[in-house]
């Protein structure tokens, strides 16, 4: 006997703040037989932190583990197990939705799961407000004007990607700046871009700051961070 | 007698479906004195149509019109005039909320009003979802994973510029695509990278519809399209 396959859901939980949540989001939690979450071990999850407010009592929760220090062959074998799991409970009947902070396509966990999903199970993708979004929202800075090019980037490349990057950008997003600040200063100010840059941190959470690039930003910047660097100030 | 200025929001409704507002969006509107939107003249502001369900039936709906064919310095003209009434508003007390489709910050006619407006006034910024989560969401494709370098661009640009963004992109989103759909095809043949494309047109809308650019996509798409290339098909 085959039950029916259960819809497996990537759900964007927004970028922190459980009032910007989704209406379809909030609905979906509201009916789900149980929510899964990622979490680098031994943290708690912020996606679940998140929509905590939005959720049964009694609805099962489980959280999975990654290392810390996880090379990609170990976070390669992490989703595909995630993804094996999902498949196992999609066959039993199980919804279950898989909680992403942001939106789960743009660098969120949930795209990792989705290379490893057996294409047979049903597979629902909910989006969600990105930390972009709500970084431009706070600075009051358009993302995009126009015909402006938005050129986002993690901040790990080496400097000769990240300076390709500024010659065609006319706004340049970094994101996960951690301790990458001090060579990214140095570039930006290399093309001109200080005075129109800014840094974000931890936003919706209770570390969250902002500060202009060209004056009253720190030496160094915690791992949840960004930087929008336009050409103009717009 | 100088009335407290009351707030204008910039509300992002997200791209298109009334169930992808926020939680923050819908309580605001529940609230405020006015809805104002944009349309072109002759056209329904698509901002309201997604948060029409949303509304009290009383509550004041007011649109501006742009010019079909206004050029810069019309639209100027019109967004400064814009601003120059949510002062006039805000000096009433009167709290207004200013509706833009997907998110306001991203290409949308909120950034224009923003540059206009005084910075006294209280400018509240409400982020959506943005279109090109929903379209990625549709595909079931990662915007971005891991250290990928996403490049955002309307399709306006020329030849040359957009080879550049070809350059440096792992993934490439060409917004607004209309008439610019079999050019994109020809520069993306060009990169190999016609295997791993999208287009997506009018998502959420009544003509919603999407197609891989290699095989079975038509010969011209809508306005409100956007193309989605991947590097590799992730």
């Amino acid at each position: 006997m085959n039950p029916r396959r259960a819809p497996f859901h990537l759900v964007g939980t927004g970028p922190g703040d459980p009032d910007l949540l989704t209406l379809a989001a909030r609905r979906l939690l509201e009916r789900v037989d149980a929510v899964w979450a990622v979490a680098a071990a031994g943290t708690r999850p912020r996606a679940l932190d998140v929509v905590r407010p939005h959720l049964r009592p009694d609805l099962p929760v489980r959280v999975f583990e990654l290392g810390m220090r996880a090379g990609e062959g170990e976070k390669a074998d992490f989703y595909a197990a995630l993804a094996e799991e999902a498949e196992r409970v999609s066959g039993l009947g199980e919804e279950v939705a898989l909680l992403c902070l942001g939106d789960p396509l743009f660098y969120g966990t949930a795209a990792r799961v989705l290379r490893f999903l057996d294409p047979d199970i049903p597979v629902r993708i909910h989006p969600g407000v990105n930390a972009v979004a709500l970084a431009c929202a706070r600075l009051a800075v358009p993302l995009a004007l126009g015909e402006e090019v938005v050129v986002v980037t993690p901040a790990t490349l080496p400097d000769a990607r990240l300076r390709a990057l500024l010659e065609v950008a006319d706004v340049l997003v970094v994101l996960k700046v951690g301790g990458h600040l001090r060579r990214l200063k140095a570039l930006l100010a290399e093309y001109g871009r200080l005075e129109s840059a800014w840094l974000a941190a931890e936003l919706s959470g209770e570390g969250e700051a902002i500060w202009r690039l060209d004056a009253d930003a720190p030496l160094t910047a915690p791992y949840m961070s960004l930087v929008i660097a336009r050409r103009d100030a717009a």
